[in-house]
């Protein structure tokens, strides 16, 4: 039998199988985590895993008919244990059938604002009519309104009209107006209900959706959540999500439903944690990258991939979190912050916000590490921007033993440059399965720095038995077999160091170019931010000795965390901070690299580690040279 | 058997049976036209009607079953000549089951408004994006509208938004954008479409729905329809509508789809007959009483006829037309104007715009005849309103032999003063079948100026074949039977008389005390406009003879005609007409004619004819003292 891949999500690890066999051996062989109380044998039905491509699997048994529904047969939802598979296919594990829980960044840099959300809660106290003044109910809360807070021209949403007479008379005439943006009356509640009244901000990443419960008497945060974003089943990048939406309008519809399902799982989760009901968020601030923006909001995205790369929606848009299907108050409004570009969505947008660089004097750098990395060069002068096409390596795929940052991950690597005895750290302690991005980047970083690879790239002849051949190739072994949760080697190999390679070439030409468009060498920056859920785990040294980001003092630079979704709250705080989104999509400007004439050029040179021109990485040149006196 | 009464709507004809019979045949009878092709048996399926009370009916047979869906079963739909009746019955005729037309009042007055609408079309032609230019097509669209018209900050209809991308692609970056309000984005055509924009204006009467569709680009009228009001089935004046609503959602929703359903079969006739399309539609004003208003968009009615008589909303409402099941462009807003009382209504603001008594020096009073009366008194200064509680008898019914305005209707009548003998003018000219009321008030004006009756509405001695007895009672004779269809006397009764000295007394008592009021007496009063869709048929000599308006020369007075109509149609056309309809909503004082302290006094005064004191009806009296003489 030809041998096919199995790749599992969330998680990103992926082996080939030679003969068909159950998704939940191929799981554990490649060191993923499925809960199986029943250890296998269709009785628990806890090792419930969605599967797209339905024909590459056994049929369904009646074993499986019990635990599922035909609605969930349906959607893909197979039972691990009892499904055996044959081809190429991607195996999504939902959350409630996980053993270990990915690591999500949810705090986040921001900037204090000023309380003044779009959503206003009035307490009204009105007076009975009578024969001498039989005033209209309406109009009785409208007159009370302009008297309380100034507010004249107010529209109605046609549901609550509807019941107007007899929510004053339930409420003894005492009731409490909410308002959308000063102009909209979106709820009507008999009493007074001033101190309930929340939002919540979301990011919808690729990867990944997290969102805020915001009080917004308050501002505070009473309550998070996160989650995969279950799309990731219908493809694992940006561009193979976007194809998949392309085949039919059920297709796109499919993954529009799936992100609002995400959201309203996230919605649950962080009101159940704060004693929240849904029905009291009444409005929803969201950010992502430009195509998770159009794929959630059911754009057309099909121009996104094709020349020039247009977004066909930059927005913002406004819509009632009902016409999405948001489980919040049913007259709820949802606001999709502004994206800059195609490929600089409202995700950028939120972390500049956050980190504030528009209003700063001193030159910045900012960097989202991320699949489609964004980087922006400037200050409140003047801001350009671009999007980098890392790659899915700093999320572990393409890397040979790459995976997520989840349990039993590698995430610290330090090598002893004179033994090359290597020290690693994993996440939750655990035993190693595999290594997330932020320890292939120390891996690499390290091996160059030992000199066990070349500024190329390429191995050094050097005598240690952590160099092995496999398949007549060198790799570099970070864990032996008997360290390891999953019995072999964990190693680096020449493809895996190639592909970082790429990926740190990518954020590094972003960065080259902009610098050069703005004309700013390496020591007119004065600050540098590191922004991503990601972001926050990488070591600073690192990435400067790999040549991720420039040769910065490492006291400038500046770990920022999830700024989206510290951006989307800031907007869903103040509405001075969404004129400011605003402004900044259409106010920083967007260099298309591919339009640049020296882009290939630039790429070439910053595939070298750290630099082709080591003279702009003074302080790994410094190191070299202390190294080799 | 016990006799039971059966009525026929629109007609309001009725019966007393005293044998159960088909309805065909009891229609025949009372001289109510249904269309039969096949003589009655049961093969032509044309003589559809809708009876409410179904357990007063026989059981649906196989043959009904053939020509009616389940569906309209359901909805009470029977064939006239296959169903017998045995019980006290309301019968509808639709309109395609009837054999004669009412006839209706389109034309109004109005005043010239200058031409903005709320709704815009705007041709644009985007320039392409460029990898040097990515423009978004979304912000490609706001910088042209803005460089065109100035307009910013505009928001989409989330609907379009999704495929935006595809529709400037498919019109090749030509494109036509429709504005409401120049804020809101409510459709996206290809190519230019702006010579096609379109709005209804519609006035929601509570026994007809009457309507205009408006060329946006001319402000000509570019099609009409009407049609009885279809909620008549269930209630034929607001207080039986009311009091059905009350008893569960169920059938207040029933009602208000009963209207929206009115609605679409006038759009679809003024729509067939211009050849627009509804999707052209974009906007619609909606006038009506209070009662109507509310009932049409599903408000709460309960409180409107409990004391204080509160209307739960006064409005404006804008909804969309969708939500509401109208058949326009599916973005197409509903403006329904604001109502002054719970029985003053939109439609009494209408009458004002349309005959600007609001912007007059000239004191006015101004009289909408129907079966609630309003009237106004006052000039730019300011005006009084009240409400009139008239009944029905000006319609018909409650009138032994009344009828409304159909063919067969007696709408004119002149007695000679020395003979007695009866000049009658029919509806078509057809045998008469009954009196509509134009007919009842000239009949008792000439019966009262030629002496048949009192002051008092009391029958005096004379000598005359017409004066006849019925079961002991006086009648006068106005067509022998041999004249008319129903081969019976149409008379005029003394309960008959009373009934049109009730209704007169309620619109005289409102004219009254709203002059009253204003210390306004007949002599200050500058123009008078009578207006109502049946006003325009009345005598005004009659009118004051029978003291139903203040004695007034007849060159003050003016007869407006469906004022109510004309005044949507100016706020269709106009959105600063609908300010000031807003304006005049709140400005124009109401009196509530219940809480005045001589309202029973003067309602006693008024139903002497013409009035208590003839002094104040100084040409009757001139009249009748020449007469003496």
């Amino acid at each position: 039998m030809k041998g096919f891949v199995v790749r599992f999500e969330p998680e990103g690890k992926k082996l080939t199988a030679h003969s068909e066999s159950t998704i939940l051996d191929l799981a554990k062989e490649v060191g993923v985590g499925i809960r199986s109380e029943c250890g296998g044998k269709g009785k628990c039905g806890k090792c419930r895993i969605i599967v797209e491509e339905q024909h590459n699997l056994s049929e369904v048994t009646e074993i499986e008919r019990k635990h599922l529904t035909p609605q969930e047969i349906g959607r893909g939802y197979r039972l691990a244990c009892m499904t055996t598979i044959r081809a190429n296919s991607l195996v999504f594990i939902p959350s409630e059938s996980r053993l270990s829980v990915r690591r999500m960044q949810i705090w986040g840099m921001e900037q204090p604002v000023k309380l003044d959300p779009n959503v206003r809660k009035v307490n009204l106290v009105l007076e009975k009519p009578t024969l001498q003044n039989p005033v209209a109910d309406d109009l009785n809360i409208l007159t009370h309104l302009e008297k309380v807070c100034g507010l004249q021209d107010l529209e109605w949403e046609y549901e609550l009209v509807k019941n107007i007479p007899d929510t004053v008379r339930v409420g003894n005439w005492n009731l409490t107006v909410t308002l959308l943006n000063d102009r909209r009356v979106i709820d009507l509640e008999p009493g007074d209900t001033t101190s309930r009244s929340f939002g919540f901000a979301v990011d919808i990443g690729t990867s990944k959706i997290v969102g805020y419960l915001v009080d917004l008497n308050s501002g505070e945060v009473v309550g998070f959540g996160s989650l995969e974003n279950p799309q990731i089943a219908f493809g694992e990048d940006i561009l193979s999500r976007i194809s998949y939406a392309e085949e039919s309008p059920e297709k796109r519809r499919r993954l529009q439903v799936l992100a609002v399902e995400g959201i309203n799982k996230i919605v649950q989760t962080a009101c159940g944690e704060a004693g929240v009901s849904p029905s009291e968020i009444y409005e929803l601030t969201i950010v992502g990258n430009t195509a998770m923006f159009s794929l959630f909001l059911g754009i057309q995205t099909k121009y996104l991939h094709l020349a020039p790369y247009v977004p066909g929606v930059k927005g913002p848009v406004v819509v009632k979190a009902q016409e999405l299907g948001i489980n919040a108050n049913p007259r709820a409004s949802v606001y999709a912050l502004p994206n800059i570009a195609g490929y600089v969505g409202a995700d950028a947008v939120g972390d500049v916000l956050a980190t504030n660089i528009h209003e700063m004097q001193e030159m910045c750098l900012l960097v989202d590490v991320g699949t489609n990395g964004e980087v922006f060069v400037g200050n409140r002068e003047d801001i350009v921007s671009c999007s980098c096409a890392a790659g899915p390596a700093f999320e572990g795929v393409h890397i040979q033993h790459g995976m997520k940052a989840v349990s039993g991950a590698i995430e610290r690597v330090k090598i002893d440059p004179k033994t090359f005895e290597v020290k690693y750290v994993t996440i939750d302690e655990a035993k190693p399965v595999g290594i997330c991005g932020s320890g292939i980047i120390d891996a690499v970083a390290e091996m160059f720095k030992c000199g066990i690879i070349s500024e190329r790239g390429k191995f050094n002849d050097l005598e240690t038995a952590r160099m092995i051949r496999v398949e007549g190739k060198p790799e570099f072994v970070i864990a032996w077999s008997e360290e390891t949760a999953i019995g072999k080697n964990i190693t680096v190999s020449l493809k895996d160091i190639e592909e970082v390679q790429l990926a740190k070439a990518a954020i590094h030409t972003g960065c080259a170019i902009l610098m050069e468009k703005k004309a700013v060498a390496e020591e007119d920056i004065d600050k540098v931010f590191i922004a991503g859920a990601f972001g926050n785990y990488i070591d600073p040294e690192s990435a400067k000795f790999l040549g991720l980001i420039p040769d910065v003092p490492t006291e400038k630079i500046t770990f920022a965390g999830n700024t989206a979704l510290a951006g989307a709250k800031m907007a869903l705080l103040s509405r001075e901070v969404r004129k400011t989104a605003q402004r900044l999509s259409r106010w920083i400007r967007y260099v298309e690299l591919m339009a640049e004439p020296n882009f290939q050029r630039e790429f070439v040179k910053s595939t070298v580690i750290p630099y082709r021109h080591l003279e702009r990485y003074p302080s790994v040149k410094k190191y070299l040279e202390e190294k080799h006196r």
